[in-house]
């Protein structure tokens, strides 16, 4: 079973990393750009059988080790 | 207008990041892990009124800058 996984920063937390991104972009000539955020994603593959074992396993990972809870919103989808 | 942008490795790419992960999480005492690969997730507002347009800038800035097409894919998404 297969899922995805982001972790964006939450709104209100500044993004340097998106911020270099967008002028860069501008740089680059790309006019119109209103605003660039920049996040992590995963592609976590686990054997459970069990679809709802598994979203709380994924749940578990994310709370636990890969997204910030204090500055930081994930997303789970199962692909 | 929003799109979401998901840079990954492709599938022959070795991901070191992402084994880093793998094995933390086992560490961290999650069993029946099967791969982890780690990507980038990226958020872009423009103000074109055109979905064809921006759709062709959005792209533009992933073979520009974003992804690296020797090694990575790229996935747009309006949102």
């Amino acid at each position: 079973m297969k899922f995805s996984i982001t972790v964006t920063l939450k709104k209100d937390v500044l993004d340097p990393q998106g911020k270099v991104v967008q002028n860069t972009l501008q740089n680059l000539g790309m006019n119109n750009l209103k605003s660039v955020r920049q996040g992590k994603y995963f592609e976590i593959e686990i054997n459970d059988q069990d679809v709802k074992k598994a979203e709380k396993k994924i749940d578990d990972m994310c709370k636990k080790l890969l997204a910030n809870l204090i500055i930081e919103d994930y997303k789970i989808k199962k692909i």
